[in-house]
């Protein structure tokens, strides 16, 4: 028999409190404080549950994955940098300290606003505040064809399975006589210049150059291209000029094809056709070009901006129900850099969780809510082995420095000790022998893209 | 484009070598010496490859998957301990200095031993010498109803089922309302009293005190049953029968219920009956009861022993077939402690691997084979943190010595610096915290099992 002594067990059949019905009870601490439902584990659900749990209120925190995933490192996964489980964390480990918070691993589908519920796909569960942080999606724009031909790189299976697919491609390059089919099976191309996109071309530019190589001489590697298309005219477009130039060159130099101002019309099986009519034969394509908020934001029946995006009140909260509020990459609210749209990154969900955690609090003890403000803390990205750039505070750094500063604000930001020793040992060991430690084929899901 | 410069890139267009078909040609550096092609990356494989690739023949090494499994440590990935990617390594990464071996990564269907070719899942292969090294797969005595209802543990799919299975119960428990259904689901019944079982058994046991009682303080964990079930009337059967004592009480004090002489009769969904007609509500069954040789010992044509074994010569050939070598888990030769097969343990493996590699470059140069003969290094088993049993060359040791011995041992055999460095940063966590870093629910496969 298991040893359960220890003295803070509360048992199951805790007493309903009062006016819940009875398929609530299981789930979560009830000290007959107002109960608050976060649905998703993110950046902003996390944020906002860690603020509600030093107030006098009970906090149910549900996400569809019993972890937490610290995707800015996500790409470094599909380019097997790092395992899955270094960049993700338990969500119970997380809340483990707060005794008014739970968590329950269920995936929302819907809010019954009327009736203060969320429908889940177990038990439907009461609130009496609420906040929606459930994240984004990757945005096909409609286009289904393209959501099967192309990968994604929005959670661990979307990394794991381009991890797969690039390494059992360069596996099967390896035993094709037919040259046509091989370079096919050797071509990447990355859709979209945005920061997911030339992280993971960089990246993969950098596993094929310092890793691949070796590992298959016999193979001519020299028929491996990494491309990254942008329709736009430059990459990285919400950092100043002189830091696009910086990456663009840095790219280029690191045997990335960068190709602005292309347009892509579609993809077929093996190829991507672009809007002038040309086409490329590759025999993987990543889709980075553009995010959606997830699809709870289609059912709840509210109002939505571009991106299918729900429009918040500056407080956060649903215009017409100072209960509900919706944060992160699900929410669309303006006033960044005058009347832009708040961006969907990881320092806007953490600071709106927050602010939405903050303003349930106010409501709780009568006070009156405050609407969002934003402490920019600027804008990184990096582009390869020790070069990053780095825009903050009027401050404009590239190279090896913003690499450093990036490297650092990661691991502080990352979700429990032993992850940054994990981190920390995989980096320290890739940095100094230019090896990657994880390339193993998982799956053969990868067939399923063939 | 990539960078390609380096002076050792072998054109895939090498020509074909004296009498080979061309579709032979681009997987394994030809340089006119016999070929050897060894199927299997496990411990006999890549002990064979290694001993070969200093010798004057050209080795092209096959597996299903592009990674050799540290299946020892196994059981700590079920048990949220360590990552897959920590007990895997990259097989092109450890044959990357040999310039004479190649690796494909190809599953072998069968063999013409007449033409002298490996079936594949491709390209068939010629060889001049084979080993095949292709391991062990559970054992369900031709049940298949075992087979489908319940968990085994011989690779990463195995292992990562396995821990999302047990993680998900535990989610799952903690939306149950029904007691009953939450009992079944917070039951695990290991079959098989062998290392496998017992390793496995004490690891959840630790899993479920040290971390999962934290994790869901909702939860009455003293609900949480962990069975461990032997039909013979003693566990750690090839141990001295003072260390089975010790490693039979040291389960116990952990909370395993060990049930001796009970043989498991079928599993149904949700329970398991026994010979005597009892039954056990378990909502996860493991099945380490036995293993057998790999399905390819099936269709090759060959006398085989128990357990599906090939037979071999004390040579490690096939009696009739001096150039076709069987090792590992896969082959069957008595002399063990006398007259006993020797056992399905990865020392006979990299033993044999090594003995069969050998007896190769001796037909090549023409000197006589020598009779396989085994150095016995001892048994080891892990009970749980801080405690195993040991017993090598006369010496019988129990709990934290035995422990040291058995952690040091191990790293000293994990393939690959990196993975060493992951795997102690890992255990040096655990041990000092309590904790287990990995314990995500990477997959909702586990459902297939509900």
């Amino acid at each position: 028999m298991i040893d359960t002594r220890q003295e803070n067990t509360i048992e199951l059949a805790t007493a309903p409190a009062e006016g819940r019905s009875d398929a609530l009870v299981p789930i979560a601490p009830h000290m007959g404080r107002p109960r608050v439902v976060v649905v998703g584990a993110g950046f902003g659900g996390l944020s906002a549950a860690r603020t509600l749990a030093h107030g006098a209120v009970d906090v149910l925190v549900l996400d569809r994955n019993n972890y937490h995933g610290f995707w800015p490192l996500l790409y470094q996964v599909a380019t097997a940098g790092l395992e899955s489980e270094s960049i993700a964390y338990p969500v119970r480990a997380i809340l483990r300290k707060h005794r008014n918070a739970a968590f329950a691993m269920l995936a929302a589908r819907g809010v019954d606003f009327e009736r203060r519920l969320v429908l889940t796909d177990g038990v439907p569960l009461e609130y009496d505040y609420l906040i929606l942080a459930a994240g984004s999606a990757n945005n096909y724009f409609g286009n289904d064809a393209l959501a099967e031909r192309t990968y994604g790189l929005k959670d661990l299976n979307d990394a794991e399975r381009l991890r797969n697919r690039i390494l059992s491609a360069f596996e099967r390059a390896a035993l094709e006589p037919d040259p046509a089919r091989r370079a096919a099976l050797l071509t990447l191309v990355v859709v979209g210049g945005g920061p997911t996109g030339v992280e993971l071309a960089g990246a993969f530019a950098e596993l094929i150059r310092h890793v691949l190589r070796k590992d298959y001489p016999m193979l001519d590697v020299s028929q491996a291209r990494v491309l990254l298309v942008e329709a736009g005219d430059r990459i990285l477009a919400t950092f100043p000029a002189s830091l696009q130039r910086k990456a663009l060159r840095r790219l280029e130099r690191m045997g990335v094809e960068v190709r602005l101002n292309t347009a892509v019309a579609s993809v077929e099986d093996e190829a991507v056709v672009f809007k002038d009519g040309a086409q490329l034969v590759a025999g993987t394509v990543v889709w980075a070009a553009g995010v959606r908020a997830a699809a709870l934001a289609d059912v709840l029946g509210v109002a939505q901006a571009r991106g299918a995006r729900v429009k918040v009140a500056p407080t956060l909260n649903l215009p017409d129900r100072p209960e509900v509020f919706v944060v992160g990459d699900m929410a669309y609210l303006e006033g960044y850099h005058g009347s832009q749209a708040y961006p969907q990154v990881a320092q806007v969900a953490l600071q709106q969780g927050k602010q939405a955690a903050r303003n349930i609090l106010a409501q709780v003890q009568g006070q009156p809510m405050r609407a969002f403000r934003y402490l920019d803390l600027g804008n990184f990205a990096t582009i390869g082995r020790s070069a990053a750039i780095l825009d903050t505070f009027g401050i404009r750094l590239s190279g090896f420095l913003a690499w450093i500063g990036w490297l650092f604000i990661h691991l502080m930001y990352l979700a429990g000790f032993r992850n940054r020793l994990i981190v920390l040992a995989n980096w320290a060991y890739s940095y100094f022998t230019y090896d990657r430690g994880v390339r193993l084929i998982t799956s053969d899901d990868e067939t399923r893209k063939t």
